[in-house]
């Protein structure tokens, strides 16, 4: 049984398969095995929480992909990806977080009995969840394969969203705004944080009309007043204040695609060199849109927004954003692309970006994003639809 | 600049430091690195998710632990860790997700300036965030060092709970039960499943009177039907059906400290072969309980549950239960003794576990749960207090 159901349609998958081969081809990689659950969804359909444990699948040039995992996730491979049943295969359970046998002992022998024991194998080095201890085991399984670095090689192939991704994106975006309107309105001082956030939890999942809402690969950030200098603590028990500024950094998800956004709420009257990074930062964002067009580079983005923060004073010292589309936890973005200087990756239609100029000093901080989508002609199109700015409730 | 309020006594940072240090010595290793969060966290209070990046904390034997990260999350280091502000240190942004340069090479320069450059280092070699990458640059950096596998070193000092660890692990308990009696209350056939995961977020977030809710390190998972087979499938947007079991496996969060449970709703009449399975399970698990004392072994929980499981024809092949308490995604799990055939730990009053017995067959899956803490004297004491037992809904 494969799935009943797959996200995708099979061109989708096969334009996919097709690209990850030409550029295994150019890195001259026989074999690829990836471990980032991301690509593994991308190129086979597989959606589960199981990538706490080993796993990950195999792509050949000349067969289609391997899925490989712990036994009782193999079920869930069954379930989800679009190739036949023999091409899931799996490891017994006693590899599991063993102290004395690894899984990729196991992994070693079926590369072995596919015939690529002295090939030039493709991995993942700089990957969550392909560990240190993966690559020692391959090296001291498999002695007389060459291992190459191929490390986002399949994120790169991700750059550039087919329409069918889009149509994801899009959706996602739709519960962005859902999540981000809530948010804005309920807030209220004195309000539990932990209540907000059950609500903002409660639009994400829920979702929109025609598209129901799955976890996104980051919890909501929305830390407040002075701890909003730190972009990633994440909520507690307390009430929110007055005279103080909240940032939310959220994503809908659908289908495991997202569209960031981020945005700003102030109890009470800013303070005016609050105002006047609002106002920096918004010509930032304006300019940095204008010049994200296909042909210019990441690093246009980047300059153009520094421009109107530097005449302010403001040096934020971190990237403005990064590509963003499939993902699963610890991070929404693609690591492949950063918007920041001496990036001259060159722009491309149908590239999407979290263009995120997050302000976060020594006791505040200020967040007004957008997700962009570089279109064939003309300026970045911006795929949520809300006020670009510092929002204030007296 | 240290945190103002940490979740744990000064005390409480000194006994764990100690106890590392101890496993040091005995390990042989000068400078421990741990980039695991959960372990940077239970030795230094650091908070957030800022794990998408390269971070972690050095341990000395004679001097206090250096946080060191991404530039942007030294601010959120320096509201969370206990140790003062000079103790946290950071890299610029250029370095993160940068495909000419690495953060460990400024790692290394750290580490040498700090006079470990030719000493006894131990690294989690197979630990989700420490990227074989991460290891052949420190590798290729510190030419002269000694590498030690400490995988899993610190995880170990976590075994046995502190009273202050045993209280917030019972507040996550108390979270646990109301998410599961929420779950369990509000599912009818017909009811769309992300609006009941809504509302088991809902629970899990507002938490209960003297405890808030934090996000746990695994979604909930709630697989339906045939799909409860594979016990990793996370939520979509269907609706729940008539005549199928739904199992929800979730854990309240407290401070990062988990109490997982699960439990299984079954909607009409049960078919025979399932209320089979649940008297074998929950005789199991009685018998489990029983032994699950201070003195015997992990693997006599195991073979306690397996006897009454074999009489009525069920072959598990996967283990039944892990160690539990501070966590971040992706596991809730602590990753060393593991409840199964051949694992002879012996057990400490202290000890927390996830008693995980579930059954996932060809095409359906039964999961009934606790979350147990070993005594000093008889049998162990189950944190959740919820009928052991197949709910039904006719």
């Amino acid at each position: 049984m494969s799935a009943s159901v797959l996200p995708f349609t099979n061109q989708e998958y096969e334009r996919r398969l097709k690209k990850t081969r030409i550029a295994m081809e150019t890195a001259g990689i026989d074999l690829l095995f990836l471990e980032d659950p991301s690509n593994m969804a991308w190129l086979t359909g597989y959606d589960g929480w199981s990538f706490y444990v080993h796993q990950g699948v195999l792509i050949f040039t000349d067969e289609d992909p391997i899925w490989w995992g712990r036994r009782q996730d193999a079920n869930g491979a069954h379930r989800t990806v679009w190739m036949s049943d023999e091409r899931v295969t799996f490891y017994p359970d006693h590899f599991v977080q063993s102290t004395e046998r690894h899984p990729m002992q196991v992994l070693a022998e079926l590369i072995r009995s596919k015939g690529y024991g002295a090939k030039r194998i493709g991995l993942e080095l700089d990957n969550y969840y392909f560990s240190a201890k993966a690559y020692l085991t391959l090296q001291s399984e498999l002695p007389d394969a060459a291992f190459v670095d191929a490390t986002a090689l399949v994120n790169w192939q991700r750059s550039v969203k087919s329409e069918e991704e889009l149509v994801y994106i899009r959706k996602a975006a739709r519960i962005s705004e859902k999540i981000i309107d809530g948010a804005l309105e309920r807030a209220v001082p004195g309000m539990k944080k932990v209540d907000l956030v059950a609500e903002m939890y409660s639009d994400a999942i829920r979702g929109v009309e025609d598209a129901w809402g799955d976890y996104p690969a980051i919890v909501p950030l929305l830390p407040s007043g002075s701890d909003a200098a730190a972009p990633h603590l994440t909520w507690d028990g307390r009430e929110l204040q007055s005279d103080a500024a909240t940032f939310f950094e959220i994503s809908g998800c659908y289908r495991r695609y997202h569209a960031p956004l981020c945005r700003t709420l102030y109890f009470g009257k800013p303070p005016e060199f609050m105002l006047e990074a609002e106002k920096a930062l918004v010509e930032g964002l304006e300019a940095g849109l204008e010049v994200a067009r296909a042909g210019n580079r990441a690093c246009d983005i980047a300059l153009a927004l520094a421009a109107p923060l530097e005449r302010a004073g403001i040096d934020r010292g971190a990237r403005a954003g990064y590509p963003i589309g499939l993902s699963y936890p610890p991070d929404w973005g693609e690591r492949t692309i950063s918007i920041r200087e001496g990036d001259e990756t060159v722009l491309e239609p149908g590239m999407t970006f979290h263009f995120m100029p997050g302000l976060w000093m020594d006791d505040w901080g200020l967040e007004i994003t957008e997700s962009i989508l570089i279109r064939e002609n003309g300026a970045a199109e911006t795929l949520c639809d809300r006020p670009r700015k510092l929002h204030i409730k007296d």
